[in-house]
């Protein structure tokens, strides 16, 4: 059987949480919490349950929960998506990225990815026979020059992959940035596949500039969001998607023979959840302690913090540590000291090596204590 | 934009289901129960989120999920899956015949398809740049000629997609066929896809013939299943994929980055309850109660009955009733009579029309009497 992926191994958080786990280490790799997710949620999907609610949701979700989308992302992007033509449940955010590039990338198209960057938009647009065009940002402040940017553009560029905030380096897209993008765009084509999936997560009261809030980008955008990482439930998969009619509707030409449709108990839970909480506003400042707190932890150690202006996770370099590769010092801080973390690397297409180590801090206080004490050791 | 997928509509399920809601018909057309789960299997997934399991399950599954399907397998069909490298847990059986056809078809694939066919294999071949070519078969046995299928094969046939028993049609294969499709494909590359998902529901003692049985055919098929049909929960999106594990391999390839992993509070679940539940055994049963009943009810009307030997779906002719298009049929007996189906013609690749309409059976006796009350009247 000739491979169509050939060069795709196991995803790096298969591999660390995998090694994590033998080890017994401390889990600092893949991006989930480690604290219980909201009991009066968790009563929420029983309830769904008991009510009879375990059936075929509709393909693009069901119509109460995509109405409480819609209003939100009015709220908040002053944007206005039809729940009935442009909001599309999925089965995570994962999911939502794959659909859209399944949906709309052709044999030749070019698609331009930051990097470094989350791990499946590069395979899965190569999949699809897409050209893969990285650009890539470096640390400590992995800004984007727009100007060297534009010099990837061909007549085949098909889409930009946006991610903000971003995984793994916890940067975030600037108004700058994105005005930068609008004018390099204007008069063009080209789409956008925004993953917003940590959009709720945006530090020291700085706005997160969802595509959403662009008229410009919006129509040729795909706009990703996750309810795992809003509710603390990545296990539960479920997210969303949003896009102008036209390209929705191509969105679920796909996600119907992809999926059909998403886990019902808990979209009916998720949503009256979104009714009775206020969710949104606390997020920002239950993750904002915790990076502050983490971050205060990892100054007792050698490693060089890097800025956290987004997400939950903190890059350390350790470049003035060692001379090592990020993988084999991570898996050394597996072996040899018990914690887990990503090398950044991973992120790369070329694998480039800034000496950096990405930790997930959405984890009790008490874990990330326990963590950094074994990190002081280094 | 260009459409990828320029002739798909919308699934007929969302259209019927749509138009029964509106109508505030009888839903007989899409395929799943009305009657509850069972609230011990509820019950589980409760405890599962109530005990903290609400995080990314690992990629291809609970591994104590997958060795009770491996045990499974081994009892039912003699096969030995290892649940490390052969089985992986899905969104639903949907979505893993997505995975693979997206793991395996190349652009100049012919993959032979059966129709009438559910819907989803005929565009997810297309979208990867697989050519289709179905062979069709007929009310009201829909017997399939083996020596017209060898016709179908060229240098290029990559695969087979086969379902057992099959919808819309409730037939099933037989040991007869199964030989012919071996010597058929004796000494070729030739692939199979076959989707069991109905695998436990085949009646009148007849055994039910999974790939899975015969180990010419397992060693370059993929097996799929689904907990949804098994456990009356379609709306949880939950089955597997077997294959041996060089397919298997490709299969995560993909499958880590279309969704990565797959409900975890509901694998967790789904484990305990066929630890204590007898599933398997009272299925058939269960499913033939309602089928006989449903046929002798259904009798007493003007439609003829075709066999059904297999799934949750009764297949009726009205060729002499009325020369009307399927189509046209089932949207009046949604707008004049209250009762939704599904119009068979929706399967083939053509429109053929052989004047059938499905009709699904897993509802409550109260249901089906409802619904036959008004079908009597046609
Ligand atoms: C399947 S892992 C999804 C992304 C994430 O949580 C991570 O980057 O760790
Ligand atoms: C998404 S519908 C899945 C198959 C089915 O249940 C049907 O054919 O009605």
């Amino acid at each position: 059987i000739n491979s169509k992926l050939p060069t795709v191994g196991t995803t790096i958080f298969s591999v660390m949480s995998k090694l994590a786990q033998e080890h017994n280490a401390i889990n600092l790799s893949q991006g989930f919490p480690d604290y219980p997710a909201d009991p009066k949620l968790i009563k929420l999907v029983a309830d769904a349950m008991k009510n009879g609610h375990n059936q075929y949701a509709p393909m693009p979700g069901l119509m109460s929960l995509r109405e409480l989308i819609a209003e939100k992302t009015a709220n908040f992007y002053q944007a206005n998506y039809d729940p009935d033509t442009e909001i599309t449940i999925t089965a995570g955010g994962t999911q939502a990225i794959f659909t859209a590039l399944a949906a709309v990338i052709n044999p030749g198209d070019e698609v331009i990815i930051f990097e470094p960057a989350y791990d499946c938009y590069s395979p899965t647009v190569k999949l699809f026979g897409g050209l893969v065009k990285p650009f890539e940002l470096h640390a400590p402040d992995y800004k984007i020059d727009w100007e060297m940017v534009k010099k990837l553009f061909t007549a085949n560029t098909k889409m930009i992959i946006l991610n903000s905030p971003q995984n793994p380096t916890g940067s975030i897209l600037s108004k700058a940035d994105i005005e930068a993008l609008i004018k390099l765009t204007k008069n063009t084509d080209v789409m956008i596949l925004s993953d917003e999936v940590y959009e709720h997560l945006v530090f020291d009261g700085e706005q997160h500039q969802s595509v959403a809030l662009y008229p410009e980008l919006r129509e040729r955008s795909f706009v990703v969001a996750s309810f795992g990482k809003l509710l603390h439930t990545t296990g539960w998969k479920l997210g969303y998607c949003l896009a102008p009619a036209k390209l929705m509707n191509e969105f679920r030409k796909v996600h119907q023979f992809n999926v059909f449709s998403v886990n019902t108990p808990m979209q009916v839970a998720i949503g009256n959840y979104l009714k009775s909480e206020n969710v949104y506003t606390e997020l920002p400042q239950f993750f904002q302690q915790k990076r502050d707190f983490f971050r205060k932890l990892l100054n007792e150690t050698r490693f060089k913090l890097l800025p956290c202006k987004g997400a939950y996770f903190q890059c350390v370099s350790f470049a003035e540590i060692s001379e090592e590769k990020d993988t084999d010092m991570a898996i050394r801080l597996i072996k040899d000291f018990g914690v887990a973390s990503v090398p950044v690397s991973a992120f790369y297409t070329k694998g480039t090596d800034n000496k950096v180590l990405r930790f997930c801090f959405a984890k009790e206080q008490d874990t990330l204590e326990k963590a950094v004490e074994r990190l002081i050791k280094i």
